[in-house]
């Protein structure tokens, strides 16, 4: 872990979450990780915002080195890497669930209207489906 | 409003929403307005993180143009400016929330115990709360 209390901004629990994740492309990972079954560089690369190799190499790293995503070499190519989110990297699931709500509600989103709708009247059972899909994809 | 979706880098919810406030800047003055009772520039500059003036200029223009906050001048020195959340600064009060309870979980910080157990036992509640206590402060 490389958590150095000291040089932390402050001891705020909001500013340390986003010293952690306060960046748009982190989250974009993470959201790929979490909803859209996206696992290697290459489909990282290719989620359609654009992001810069340089800059996915180093949120990946950060996102490792924070503990909320695991790498493994992929079982059919030791060249790639296959990443995970960790339990800590899934706990932001309430998070982009609460991102997706705002949006549907202030922007024009592709969100599924009956989805979003879901998290909304079932936003436990949503969340507890998450946590269920990633518990039973294969662990590390 | 500044919304152009044509100038999006894609229809995702969780893109949209942090192409609006995927900086940490940006939501440490949510964080200000919602829960510090800071609403001036100078206070915002002294919120402890270390802001520089350019980026908090640009990040305050940038909410008042998502239509997260709203400015007037100040009762009692027409130079300077106040600054409020608007309906749809208020509605991100579930996310930051959730950034307390991951941190508290994960991180070492200075969240109060007993107020990181209330927003865990009583969400809504404690969203309800945040709710009224802006619709209660001096609109504008």
């Amino acid at each position: 872990m490389s958590r150095k209390p000291g040089a932390r901004r402050s001891d705020c629990p909001i500013s340390i979450s986003l010293e952690i994740f306060g960046d748009r492309w982190t989250l974009l990972v993470v959201r790929d990780l979490m909803f859209k079954g996206r696992a290697t560089f290459r489909e990282f690369l290719e989620a359609g915002e654009g992001i810069a190799t340089n800059i996915l190499a180093d949120r990946l790293a950060q996102l490792e080195e924070h503990g909320l995503v695991e790498r493994r070499a992929h079982p059919e190519d030791g060249r790639r890497n296959l990443y995970r989110l960790t339990e800590k990297g899934v706990d932001l699931a309430p998070l982009l669930v609460d991102m997706v709500l705002w949006a549907a509600r202030y922007e024009d989103t592709a969100a599924p209207a009956d989805e979003v709708r879901r998290m909304w009247d079932a936003r436990s059972e949503f969340l507890a489906e998450i946590r269920a899909r990633w518990a039973a994809a294969d662990p590390i």
